[in-house]
């Protein structure tokens, strides 16, 4: 088994993505509230780009079904129902719910492998169930941050890097590790004891500490609070 | 002062490139070979991208004055004077020559830089050196790895993070680090006591010792053997 990570989010070509497990990482925070929303009971999830196309969107469907959520700037789009932090997204709200998500780097991401066969959404909070996923699928894989509005994000390639660090010791096959896979191994192991400290560190982390959202920061670096593992297919996260 | 590094060779745009220090770092071999051959007396590198380049330019100066170094798939080309072993260019046979070299990573990443101010070579080789020509200089700095054909390479981010530790010890300034450049000096700190370790554990190290060239990464991973600092600039690598 194969397992590469690219560090910056530029478009795979189709012959990269081919015949892979591609696994879209965004800690803070879009794939945080993916896990969690669909944990809470969202029916399902459509990652979009624009806020314009979010907005058009949600007009195409039945009046109550669908709820609008995410960020610009870190902050909640004027007139949408959530902003981009997980604890929003409770129960009681998005039960059963279809949600629409746009965010800077999480939402545009999975458009950038939407080519690829199977594409898992992961993140500290389903961690192991992702393991477990890959491990399961048997593909080579590619792990996809999404990155800083495009820049390497050193919270995503943690996450990234735990991924490969638990691959390589729970699979009894041979993993072959790319200079990139190996690197992001080493970045985790620095923050093993202590995952919320990379979040503290990280440029996105220190930004939304400035806007008083440091809480998500704490809640993003949970590991294993659900065992779902979503997937983006046909422009749709499901369960 | 300001410190990213590239991990994937594309070429920046100007705006990034502009009043910043650019050190281009190719340890396997290029900017090793550089860095070796001026310190040998060579009187000027001209690195160029294609091998008709290379064989076209050389006739366009006096007979004996230019000689060719390069590789391609890491062996040396047909016809040229030097493969990309940084111990073939001994004083004996550089001594007062213009080289014109031409590989796979090294070379290219010069002219990808080619529009900014002041762009070093850096290496293992020469690495407090440079650590000092960078603080010295004062500017913001853009770490810029030469890769493995497009992708990130182990042994230039180990070198780039080693020079980014170094500077962060030694700069009397605040320090402002991206998490591209934090992850780089992590990394770096893994391979701290044994530097050589990186290169036989990279991809591309790992491709040289197949082909017999071992002995290059030992080379290649000693620290501080010159003070030389070379520049490029309007298209040639001096002193």
């Amino acid at each position: 088994m194969h397992i590469d990570i690219q560090f910056v989010p530029s478009p795979p070509t189709l012959e990269i993505l081919s015949n892979k497990t591609i696994v879209v990482i965004d800690v803070l925070r879009a794939t945080s509230v993916i896990v969690h929303a669909l944990s809470q009971g969202a029916a399902e999830i459509i990652p979009v780009t624009t806020v314009e196309e979010a907005s058009h969107l949600v007009k195409t469907f039945p009046k109550g079904s669908t709820l609008l959520g995410g960020e610009r700037e870190s902050q909640r789009i004027k007139g949408f129902d959530f902003g981009n932090s997980p604890k929003e997204y409770t129960a009681e709200r998005v039960k059963g719910k279809r949600l629409i998500l746009t965010t800077t780097n999480g939402t545009k991401a999975f458009h950038s492998v939407a080519g690829a066969e199977d594409v898992l959404v992961g993140s500290f909070l389903n961690i192991r169930a992702t393991v477990q996923r890959c491990l399961d699928l048997g593909r080579d894989i590619l792990f996809f941050p999404s990155g800083d509005e495009g820049r390497f994000s050193l919270e995503d390639v943690v996450c990234g890097g735990m991924l490969i660090d638990l691959i390589a010791k729970k699979s009894d096959t041979r993993i072959d590790l790319t200079d990139a896979s190996s690197s992001a191994c080493i970045v985790y192991q620095r923050f093993e004891g202590s995952l919320v400290e990379a979040l503290h560190l990280s440029n996105h982390g220190k930004d939304l500490m400035a806007l008083g959202l440091g809480e998500d920061l704490f809640y993003c670096a949970q590991t294993d609070i659900t065992d779902l593992v979503p997937t983006f297919r046909d422009g749709v996260i499901r369960k």
